[in-house]
């Protein structure tokens, strides 16, 4: 999506070697406006998956998995990454280990909320090692349902999440794949 | 707003004395379309304020405050909870307890996205205490930027949120307003 690549290669900040922070527009300033281009990418990516509901994991896929959920009219379910006193004890639960934070954690949704005849878009801002995505899709998988597909809005190229959703048999569609990182430079696939 | 009620009158779940679980269609699962409504009732209560940014704190203030901007036309800063790689080290911040949690944490915001001359209309899904929100406040007061108000989803008029809000002089648009829950009756001001 040329738009995305244009702002990423605009207001991108490259740290170390694996690190592109977006947080100006992205995953702590949100660009509104850019984020229902990119909703609309989804919807077109996806137009005849039958999608009825779109899951995706808090704190940053919930914003665009809301925006992109207009074009599609279907509900969002958010997995829940953090112990809350609002959620059911009987949930689906997934473990999911960060290398940012080089621990695992659970995330979890309500068995009330995904139903064995759910076609369910998952949506994530970044791809990279695969780990959240293939936690979500486990928790799909439990319930029944069926993966339409995973969209991501920035995929790093260079890491295994692609590889790892492949072997499960996921549909991924990305809006932008960033090949490799230098220094102060950014190159799409 | 009717609709809002109505939907807390079908859907909603009392737990205890003070918990009020509304997980089908708020801060689990996303009812867009009901979210739609919400973000242009926030745009007409204030319509004449001249916001320019609206700010939230992660995680399910996010979906209400994406939803709402649409028809503010305007970007969302969300306030990270939790520690992140990828947040700038100089940030507003202030410190919330949680009485769910019966703990204090942080709240952060970048310096780079909270400017003097922002007009910000804060959102949250939920009106307690007041904590959470005046942590926002604080941080946009920081920043030496002004505070247009507050807009809430559903406010619990049995606490003393409103109260302290309204003590630092800021204006609070609600929703639904809950006057008191009672065993399986939910009863709105």
């Amino acid at each position: 999506m040329e738009l995305l690549k244009k702002r990423i290669l605009k207001d991108g900040k490259v740290i170390g070697d694996s690190i592109i922070k977006v947080d100006s527009f992205l995953n702590h300033q949100l660009d509104i406006e850019l984020f229902n281009e990119m909703g609309r990418e989804f919807k077109a990516r996806f137009s005849n998956a039958n999608i009825n509901k779109i899951l995706t994991v808090e704190a940053s896929g919930i914003a665009i998995a809301c925006i992109a959920a207009q074009y599609f009219k279907v509900p969002v379910v958010f997995a829940k990454k953090h112990d809350a006193l609002n959620i059911d004890e009987d949930t689906f639960h997934s473990e999911v280990y960060s290398f940012t934070k080089q621990k695992s954690y659970n995330i979890r949704v309500s068995k009330k909320y995904i139903m064995p005849e759910d076609t369910i878009l998952i949506i994530d801002d970044f791809l990279a090692n695969g780990k959240a995505a293939s936690g979500l899709v486990d928790i799909v998988q439990q319930a029944g349902a069926t993966v339409a597909g995973v969209g991501i809005v920035i995929e790093k190229g260079f890491q295994k999440g692609r590889e790892v959703l492949r072997q499960k048999g996921i549909r991924i569609e990305s809006l932008a794949i960033i090949e490799s990182i230098g220094e102060d430079t950014i190159t799409f696939g």
